[in-house]
């Protein structure tokens, strides 16, 4: 049994952009890559150890920053993708942000704006724990803006997340995809366990009981919002370990597309004086 | 062989408030607690681990912050202990930030006004490579202020951390004590070692001649703002891996001491509808 190569795990969980997108047609269960667990295990501690120094690289480099959008319903494991894939990495070069309801001051701007803000410089890696795209899923799915506006949202994002790409910004976008019946689990498994408690949100059942609503949203937002310069990858989640393997294997891919090379200035040890 | 208690840790290495502090009599090279490097090595690992616990739970809680503030001439290895010490913890509860020479916007402000600004908030471990306290040395030893603010800032200092104590951030404060001799080993490394060139900077170069000068400031910094509520700690930091173990007993001792509990609200899976 082998490791999947890069390739077949991006071709397996792309939403191909341009064409329509049926979300029932991915299995949140889907097994076929990591079909045994344990291997998915060494191949995410493979990449996430090969993740830590193209990181390390990155911000050597200053040349490009790194965009990491994670979407998905509570108990996705959005947390869960942050620590693991990124165990080994420090966290100098990170800059995570977990985006909430918005503040009132954030409500003054447009919605872009709190999200503008939160985008890693060059040399960093950054991740969005949700992203702009609650403005599509919760905000549409709730009525939070009007119809037209949320309607107009897509093509918005789409030409902002080009302009972070032509100005240096590679953009990851995992919908992290878990099934009902998994949920229920994990929901109930955030009250039986003493160390997973806060967690817990009775307003996260509210979500679940309109669960196909908001599967649709995620549906267009994929469909929508999959480009050439920022496709969107749906990540069978009900596994929490392929999950992460999975993640780890596309974001290893880009980091190396980057084709960085450890800058040398050309410093000899003869043209300094160290006293 | 066994691991040496916190307590003797912090005895050890602490600079005791109130009182005169010679830096001399601080031996970069002190290996006394960890003689041997394998052994030290294991401990790091055990309380890299116990951090990242601790650090779920100061997140589960929101009641705390800790702010961690990293100090020491180049090459001490500022950017070592924040990679190995949080080797294990989740990105999503850290915020470091690296202070750079202040910006124009920056420098229109009184110095303490982009530290607040990036002080971590509760639930978070907030990380400072380099910190307010650049404006006592190397702001003193190259005269970008004129003496007489110089000499006004060690109080503003502390009581801008009492400030913050006491409305919730525990504060741990490490010199990272570099001898001048293992300085200069390090800075040709990064010249020969092709994955460190692109750290190497010759203005450097330019601090390490004027050395007693800066060690001048260091001890003056320990002296004056080693507080009851921000004791500074002086770590031998010749051996970088008794140096992270140093830091991370310290640590770990910090968080133990904040005698957090896993909060429960109390729910009971019978009090909800999971559909």
């Amino acid at each position: 049994m082998s490791t999947p190569s890069i390739e077949d795990v991006r071709k397996r969980f792309i939403a191909p952009p341009g064409k329509p997108f049926d979300l029932s047609s991915r299995d949140s269960g889907d097994r076929d890559l990591f079909p045994d667990k344990k291997h998915a295990r060494k191949s995410l501690k493979s990449d996430a150890g090969a993740i830590d120094e193209l990181q390390d690289l990155l911000y050597a480099t200053r040349e490009k920053a790194l965009l990491i959008v994670l979407q998905g319903m509570d108990t996705s494991g959005k947390s869960g993708v942050i620590r693991n894939v990124f165990a080994q990495t420090s966290p100098l070069g990170m800059k995570v942000k977990a985006f909430k309801a918005p503040t009132r001051i954030e409500l003054g701007h447009d919605y872009l704006w709190r999200v503008h803000e939160a985008t890693p410089r060059k040399g960093f890696v950054g991740i969005f724990d949700r992203s702009q795209y609650e403005d599509v899923l919760v905000v549409k799915v709730r009525n939070f803006a009007p119809a037209d506006q949320v309607e107009q949202r897509y093509e918005q994002i789409n030409q902002f997340e080009k302009h972070l790409t032509e100005n240096g910004t590679k953009i990851l976008k995992f919908m992290l995809h878990v099934g009902y019946e998994e949920q229920g689990i994990r929901l109930k498994e955030r009250i039986t366990e003493p160390h997973k408690r806060w967690k817990f949100n009775p307003a996260d059942l509210d979500d679940r009981k309109i669960w196909p609503e908001f599967m649709k949203a995620y549906e267009t937002m994929v469909e929508r919002c999959s480009t050439d310069w920022a496709p969107w990858y749906v990540i069978p989640s009900d596994s929490r370990t392929r999950r992460n393997a999975a993640i780890a294997r596309i974001i290893r891919g880009a980091m190396e597309d980057l084709k960085l090379q450890w800058p040398d200035p050309g410093y000899k040890l003869e043209d300094f004086d160290f006293g």
